[in-house]
C-alpha cells in the first residue's frame, strides 16, 4: 500500500515505510543471486542511508548494485581473506564482495582487536562501494569504543589551486558512545560534498547551491553538468581549502596506500574503496560511563549555545540525521519517482513486482 | 652580528640565523631558570616555527612563556608520569611542564609502543601549550610511522551557526614517511585561522584576509580586534563549515575527553592543550619501502598536475615550510621589530644582551 501521495509535475511519488523499503531491496538482491545474508544486509544499510536523509547513498543504489553483480563485479558469497595480521592489525582482501559484507566484516575484526588489545587498525583492498562510513563507525560506538574510518575512491576532486581530478571525495568518519544524548556521529567527504549530491541535483535539472566544482577549464562552476563533461569537485575549505585537500591526501595513503590499494591517481589504483578502519577501546583510557556524561555534558552545551543571526539553532554532528531518521520512520520515505522508476525496472528483469511488497 | 636590515617604518627590523636564534632562545630559557635539556628543546622548537614560515608559532611565544615559567604555570625540570598504561596505550599527567617537553616524551611512548605492537596511542592532560602538533608527528614520520596528533585547547571557535565560543582551535596533524620527496606533513587547525595569525593582524594593524570571525553580536567580521572584544572565530570549511565543526567537536572528545583534560566548553576543563597523539608502524601493513615509492609517487602526480587559473602551481601539505625552511636556513630569519624589542626586554630582565649571541 503506498501511504501518501505527494505530486511532482502532475505525477504520482511514493513515499514507502523502512520496512517495506527494506524488503524491496532485500527480494531484489536475493532475486539477483545475492545470499540471504547479503542482501539483507546491504537493503538494511541503504534504506538506514534513506532514513538519515542521505538519498544520494539509499535506494537509488540498488539499480547499479544489481548491474554490477549481474556483470560479476560485485561478488558474492566470497569470504573476505586476511593477508596480513598482528593482534592489533589486519590487511583484508575484499576479493570484490560487496562493499557493506566486506567493510562490516572488517570493522567486526578491528572491535575484536580493540576488545582485547585496546586499538584495532584493519585496511582492506579489493572492495566494492561501501556506502556511508558511519554505518562502520557507529558498529565501534555502539561497543563502547571510538570508530574511526576512510575511504579513498575514483579521482573526482581536484587539488587545492588545481583543475585536474587527483583525488577522491575521500570521506572521513568519527563515531563516538554517547549516554543519554543523541548519538555523535561524524561523516564527512573532504570535497565540498558527495558526487551523488552532485548527481542528485544533475538529475533534478538544478544548480548547486555554490560553486563547488571546476569546469573542464578550471573555472569556478554550479552547474552539475560541468563535473560530468571534464570538470572536477572542489576540496572543501573555502578560502582554506587547502584544508579539505590536505585531509583528502591523508585519506588517499591511509585509505589507499596502506590498505595496498593504491592512491587514486595512481597507475596501480585496484578501484572501488581503499579502507582504514579503526576501533579504540576507551575503557584503557578512562571509565566508559565518564566518558559518556561528559560527552553529553558537551553535546548540550554547544547545542544550547546561542545561534548567530540567520541560524536557528546550533545542531551537534548526527543531530540532522537522527531528525530524519525519528520523522522517516514514523512518516515513510519518500522516493522521487524516477528512483522508483529505476527500481520497478530493475525488479522487472526478475519478474518481480515490488509494489506487492509493501505491506504498511 | 645582524646581517641583514631592511626597513620598516623607517626602523630597523633585524633578520637572524637560526643558529644563533636557537641560541638566543637557549639563553633566555636558561637564565630563567629552565633546566638546560627543557630549554634547548623548546628553543628549537620554536626556532623551527620561524623556519617554517609560521612566525605565530616562533620565538614570539618566548616572552609569554617566560612569564608562565617565572609565575610557575610552566613547571619546569618535572617528569611526565603515566597514570594509566597497557602494551597500546598511555595517559600521561603532564604536570604543567612544558608542553614541548611533554609532548615528545608522550609521542616517544608511543612510537615505543607502536615499535613492539604495532599502535601506540598517548593522550595528555596538564599540559601547557605545545605548540605545533607537527613537532610530534615527524617524530612517527622520521621512526617509519604514521604520526597522527590531535590538541584541544581554550575556547575560541564558534560552533557553525552560532556565535559563542564553544570550542578550540583545535589542530590536527598527519604526518608520513617519504622516500625522496619534500616530507608529507599535514598541520592545521580546525578552525579557519589559528589564533596566534589573528594576532599578528592585530598587531599589524591590518584587516583580515576575509570574514573569518564572528563579532560579539554573531556578525561575520574581518577586523581582528572583533575577537579580543567578545567576538570568535569561525570553523573552517565556508558555505559548509559544519565540516570543520565537526572536526573540531572530534579533537575536543579524542584530545580534551579521552585524556581527561574535558572539552574545553565544559566546567572541569583543566586548560592547557589535551593532546591525542599515535603512531602507527606501517610495516605491521605493508614492505615500508613500497609504502614510501607510492606516497612519492603521488606526491609528485599532484605536484605535477595542472593549475588552475589564477594559481601558479599546486603545492602538497608541508611543501610551503620546506620551502620557507631552505630560504630562511640560508637567509636567516627575519624578525619584526616590535617581537625584537619584546625578546631585549625579556633578556634584559636576566640582565642579558642577546645581540651577543648573534655571532653569524
Amino acid at each position: 500500500m503506498i501511504i501518501t501521495i505527494t505530486w511532482s509535475g502532475g505525477r504520482a511519488i511514493p513515499t514507502i515505510k523502512a520496512e517495506d523499503l527494506r524488503e524491496i531491496g532485500f527480494q531484489i538482491f536475493k532475486a539477483a543471486g545475492v545470499p540471504e545474508d547479503e542482501a539483507r544486509l546491504v537493503s538494511d544499510f541503504l534504506v538506514r542511508a534513506n532514513l538519515d536523509g542521505h538519498d544520494s547513498h539509499g535506494v537509488i543504489r540498488i539499480p547499479p548494485y544489481v548491474e554490477r553483480v549481474l556483470e560479476g563485479k560485485i561478488k558474492v558469497g566470497v569470504k573476505p581473506e586476511i593477508i596480513r595480521e598482528t593482534p592489533n592489525s589486519a590487511v583484508i582482501d575484499g576479493r570484490w564482495g560487496f562493499g557493506q559484507v566486506v567493510g562490516v566484516r572488517a570493522m567486526g575484526i578491528a572491535i575484536e582487536k580493540a576488545k582485547e588489545n585496546t586499538v584495532g587498525i584493519v585496511t582492506v583492498f579489493n572492495c566494492n562501494h561501501v556506502g556511508r562510513l558511519s554505518d562502520y563507525t557507529v558498529m565501534a560506538a555502539e561497543n563502547d569504543m571510538v570508530g574511526v574510518a576512510m575511504a579513498n575512491c575514483i579521482t573526482r576532486v581536484a587539488p587545492y589551486g588545481g583543475m585536474e581530478r587527483m583525488l577522491g571525495t575521500c570521506p572521513i568518519s568519527f563515531a563516538f558512545p554517547v549516554g543519554e544524548e543523541i548519538p555523535f556521529i561524524f561523516d564527512m567527504a573532504t570535497s565540498i560534498c558527495a558526487e551523488g549530491k552532485i548527481r542528485v541535483k544533475l538529475h533534478e535539472g538544478k544548480r548547486l547551491p555554490y560553486k563547488c566544482i571546476v569546469d573542464k577549464e578550471g573555472n569556478l562552476s554550479d552547474d552539475p553538468k560541468d563535473l560530468y563533461e571534464g570538470g572536477a569537485i572542489l576540496p572543501f575549505g573555502g578560502e582554506v581549502g587547502y584544508k579539505g585537500f590536505g585531509l583528502g591526501l591523508v585519506v588517499e595513503i591511509l585509505g589507499g596506500i596502506l590498505s595496498g590499494t593504491g592512491c587514486s591517481c595512481s597507475e596501480g589504483f585496484r578501484g572501488g574503496n581503499g579502507l582504514f578502519l579503526e576501533a579504540i577501546n576507551i575503557q584503557s583510557f578512562m571509565d566508559i560511563n565518564r566518558f559518556k556524561s561528559e560527552i553529553d555534558d558537551m553535546i548540550r552545551r554547544v547545542r544550547n549555545s546561542k545561534p548567530r543571526p540567520g541560524f536557528k539553532r546550533v545542531m551537534t554532528p548526527g543531530e540532522v540525521e537522527y531528525i530524519n531518521r525519528m520523522e522517516r520512520l514514523k512518516k515513510g520515505i519518500h522516493i522521487p519517482e524516477k528512483t522508483w522508476e529505476e527500481l520497478v525496472k530493475t525488479a522487472e528483469k526478475f519478474n518481480l513486482d515490488i509494489e506487492g511488497f509493501i505491506k504498511h
